[in-house]
């Protein structure tokens, strides 16, 4: 292989290539940034302080990250990433989420109902393994179930060999396979949660907006054994504050990223998946509103759910409007024409990487004929339903446990067993009214989408409206029961056939077609995208010169660094002072209602505490509940959220504009002290015990 | 012509041909329904009975309906007819919707900006003029010029001969053209407007729901000269209200209802345009809602849209829901099926109307292939902004002036001058950043509909995002003001394309297409629908064997009647008492949050006193506002919704379940006494002057 060609590629695929220019990079831990770090900022990243900081990090696994900050097993994340495990400790009369819950001793800490929060322990670098797999003159059929075989393998002999959750991840879009090996917790308790008010302050119109004024924290303690556990790793809180210029690291889990996507590529997304999904959350939004506004218990059971489905909507919104900036194109597209002029300049590169661009065209070219009908079947788009979900599962698993552990689904394989029944056999409660309300919307929407006189329209509807059919679906299951669910589990495919369950039935009559299309999809556009896009990564891998790389974000941990640094104007931080001057300048009104506690603490606290603040750390999705760290790895803050101008990040990093939010450090302990009488909270974490 | 067949389709033709059972019907008033009134109510509908009801209607032209209801010019209508006066006598810091207004003498009274009221005078049948214009062997592009010619001469004739508004209607969908004559008034003052927590009470979560509690009316003065004027005819007030079975009567103005339709057309209504339509709502509820909560002032901006939008989009969800119930279908395809194998039986009737059903399926097939680019470009859907409006008035404009009365697009003929430009130099206040949101929003949609590549989106667009482009419009054009847009209305086309107003060259840039889509709308879609549905309409009228008919709804003034009754189980009427248990059960909480005055007057009031009210009567949109009559003409309220079975009225009626709601007049009375201290304005209504 010969580089010669690239030296002038590699200055301008910053971005596309995953080549990090600037303060960019959501960095692996086995493959940590410290040339970047030594050259930028003199800043030697030392193999215990990685290690200490990867092991005090945690994943929630509904979403989101977190870490321990106390040696008895305090577990500091967003509100919005707790919010779920929240909701389900609520009920009628009892709004943990408006309300905020604080325990005044261990004993009142309140067990979640299904919360499973991972540990990562140590990453390997598995990609022979698993690219081996796959033999030349396999055809995608065989070629994606050899695959799925290793990994099944793989995933099921680490886990009995050590005893940890182990979780083959596909980095670089297929460009590599690092099993990452995790410590799993799931007696987690709710320890401290503010109320909504002051954790949303300034709701869906401040969200993504800085500057902001959210204490968008809550801790939770995690058990073993009925007792605190003492972890081997927590991070320190400072014991001083950042300032203007000062490096600060944030360790946590970024969802996803497009960055390596061609041209073409994110052109789907802003022709076809995003105004899809778009569309999709804009109905949902209108239903949860108009539900939640019947009755204060309604809007109680949606809430959650509503912040969910606004937040996404804001965060595609401001995607979209990134890919619909011709600007912003044109960007990607002279970059995706620097490498493949390059590719195609060199004899050796054009035959081994040529044709993937090609490839990539021809996946989408699939999944565009199958976009909308996996959404709706396969994706269960159709089926918003927690119930019809138990029915999918249950439905899916009966076959899949019949086949050998490497043959099945990957969500069925063995080393996903507990993860699995912590959600199929959750206790969490369960609302028909509004169940009823989006599953009807939702088979609404299939039959907007697919027509009236489609075949799989008229199966399932069955001769009803939408919500004829929603209702005697929802009133007919027993799928709400716990009981029922884990006497399904143990039934036969031929048994749980026989059931009346009606959302059974529903299941079964889907599944045919649903697992059709996913079969299309995993081979078709999966698996031909993992390795069109390994060749992408391998031909950018290239273009860098030997510089390190980072991939696309996977839900995975990442180590990314940055500045503390204002912009546009606009200071780092902002304090006290301005989130009453907010709520002032809006006459209270929601979503700028200050919570009573915080309006009958205005006198006490120091209205010059930091409140949150912003730096360049490349952060997206999933890292909500990460926590910044200063070069001593000791807490300064929270991340919580990016600014508008960061919701392109998706797709290529600039450190110009966009920031990461973050809650001061400051302000979680003058809140805790002087807000809500947390003393020994408070005093936990500024002495780590 | 034989109608010997038709004996047995009599009785099943309700609801498709137009045929009236039961209380069904939207009456013209030159053909109203005396034999039903007189068999089934013992009613004599005598002709200065009708006469008098027939010139106190009042039509408001942005949408509703209202009468007048004292010898001074008094003019009664709903608080959301009024709305979108009330708004634009509104500013920051005077929010007249949230505050309601009392003008406590004449001298108070606030001229409205562009509200145009008329008054119906008489009716003609000319429909021998309009259908003889089209000579035998015409092709489409000839007949509807003959056609429009010959209504354009003919409104144009009239209103000259008579000195009034004369609009040439399409009745039966093409079956009949009727020529209204109107007094126009332009000089209408705000007199009295509640808050909008009482006129709209329970919000968008009660909006079409029963039993309800809202006292949504608005009173205007109408002036002449500067002085009040002495309408010919008004309706007194009742001395006594409704009680269960009585029979009333509604005189308004139903917007539009498919009763007619064919199935393949509902079909078409579910499958592509109600959903296109709802999709368009839902975006642009989730964006007034964002927009609106930024800020007290936003809010105030976007309140009276916001209304209109979810009003819409629950109304539209309701008859989508209807639409995709296969009951609802497959009634409309029993009696369909009757009336065609009628017609089939009978060779001279299928000569005549046979291939009415394929010519609509032909108009359907063209509609589908435009719909969306129709939707966009000439609906300006892709442009939504008033802005945009003015320009596209401007430019469409001053083409058409220069043509003859008869050749040019029917909203620009003589007859029609002063309204249009009541519209075009509306003083109404403009929100720059208001109008850019929406516009931004449009434009998006319009990418995401049409694509990125298409070659009008890109010229629209001109290389920037949807956001930058609707920035540098509305920052760049200066059709907010007045004087501008007056200067520009005298302009010739020439000059007016010589305009450096960047919104003026954007209507231009999208002119050639949109007028192109116009014509082969008029000519290929509604042209031949109004052929094909005169036929129906005429078969329809057969096989009623002679009973008399009425038309789909259009906007002008009808009759309807029905009986003041509960359903299932629900009283015919509220009360005071429920408006207070409801507050009270909902704590207070918006929607259910009552204004000031009327907490105060809680011990003030009656609490026995009737608040809404349900009856048969067969209302549509456009009857909001409709005085509710008893036997002797007298008010006894005022129509404002229908409930959640009424929104499938659009397609067939039923008295099961459908119910007309009206404010009770005693309501209005106690109101305006005892919570408001209006007592003059309710002397005026009870004493008639």
């Amino acid at each position: 292989m010969n580089w010669k060609h690239w030296t002038i590629a590699a200055s301008l695929l910053g971005g596309l290539s995953g080549w990090a220019g600037a303060d960019e990079g959501m960095w692996l831990y086995n493959q940590p940034p410290a040339q970047q770090l030594k050259e930028r900022h003199q800043f030697e990243a030392k193999s215990d302080w990685l290690d200490h900081l990867m092991k005090s990090s945690v994943r929630f696994n509904v979403g989101g990250s977190g870490s321990f900050v106390s040696a008895d097993g305090l577990v500091m994340t967003n509100h919005h990433v707790a919010a779920d495990a929240i909701q389900k400790l609520s009920g009628p009369g009892k709004d943990l989420i408006t309300q905020g819950f604080m325990a005044k001793t261990r004993a009142q800490e309140l067990p979640c109902v299904d919360l499973e929060l991972n540990v990562l322990q140590s990453i390997e670098d598995v990609s022979p393994k698993i690219q081996s797999a796959i033999q030349p003159g396999m055809d995608d059929s065989q070629a994606e179930k050899a695959k799925r075989a290793a990994i099944n393998t793989l995933e099921q002999e680490e886990s009995k060999r050590t005893g940890l959750r182990c979780d083959v991840v596909t980095l670089f879009k297929g460009g590599a396979y690092h099993v990452y090996r995790y410590k799993r917790y799931t007696d987690v308790r709710l320890v401290f949660a503010p109320e909504l008010g002051i954790a949303f302050f300034g709701g869906d119109s401040d969200n993504f907006e800085y500057p902001r004024q959210c204490l968008d924290v809550t801790f939770f303690r995690v058990y073993e054994d009925g007792k605190p556990v003492k972890p081997p790793h927590f991070l320190q809180w400072a014991p001083q504050g950042v300032k203007e210029g000062d490096l600060v690291f944030v360790s946590g889990h970024p969802g996803r990223t497009s960055r390596l996507n061609t041209v073409s590529h994110l052109q789907f997304f802003r022709d076809v998946q995003y105004p899809f999904i778009l569309n999709y959350l804009r109905r949902l939004e209108v239903l949860l509103n108009t539900y939640g506004e019947r009755s204060a218990e309604n809007h109680r059971q949606a809430q959650d759910e509503r912040f969910g489905v606004q937040n996404g909507r804001k965060a595609r919104l401001g995607g979209l409007q990134g890919l619909q900036d011709p600007a912003v194109m044109a960007e990607k597209r002279a970059r995706e024409e620097l490498l493949r002029n390059s590719v195609a300049a060199d004899p050796s590169l054009k035959a081994t990487y040529g044709s993937a661009w090609s490839e990539v065209d021809q996946a989408l070219l699939t999944l565009r004929l199958i976009f909308v009908r996996h959404a709706l079947l396969e994706q269960a788009r159709a089926f918003n339903s927690d119930l019809f979900h138990y029915a999918r599962v249950l439905v899916r698993r009966s076959q899949e446990m019949q086949k050998p552990n490497a043959d099945r689904l990957r969500e069925f394989g063995d080393a996903n067993k507990q993860s699995l029944e912590q959600d199929l056999f959750s206790t969490a409660p369960h609302y028909a009214e509004f169940d009823e309300a989006k599953l009807s919307n939702s088979l609404a929407l299939m039959m907007e989408l697919l027509g009236a006189d489609d075949p799989m329209v008229k199966s399932v509807l069955n001769g009803k409206s939408p919500r004829q059919r929603a209702s005697e679906l929802v009133r007919g299951t027993r799928l709400s029961e716990v009981a029922v669910r884990k006497q399904m589990a143990s039934m036969t495919p031929e048994a749980l056939k026989a059931s009346s369950d009606p959302m059974i039935a529903l299941a079964w009559l889907v599944e045919g077609e649903a697992r059709a299309l996913r079969d299309q999809y995993d081979k078709k556009v999966s698996l031909v995208m993992e390795q069109a896009y390994a060749k992408i990564a391998r031909a950018s891998l290239g273009a860098a010169g030997g510089k390190s790389l980072y991939p696309d974000a996977t839900f995975t941990l990442r180590l990314a660094f940055g500045i503390v640094s204002g912009y546009a104007g606009l200071p780092y931080t902002t304090d006290f002072a301005s989130l009453y001057a907010k709520t002032d300048a809006h006459q209270g009104q929601p979503p700028f209602l200050l919570p009573k506690r915080w309006v009958m603490a205005r006198k006490k606290v120091n209205l010059k505490t930091p409140f949150d603040f912003v730096c360049t750390a490349d952060i997206i999705g999933g890292n909500s509940g990460s926590p910044v760290v200063n070069r001593a790895g000791q807490v300064v803050g929270l991340i919580f959220d990016g600014n508008l101008e960061s919701l392109v990040l998706d797709f290529q990093y600039s450190e110009q504009q966009a920031r990461a939010l973050a809650v001061d450090g400051r302000a979680i302990i003058e809140a805790l002290r002087k807000v809500y009488d947390c003393i020994s909270l408070a005093d936990e974490l500024q002495r780590g015990k």
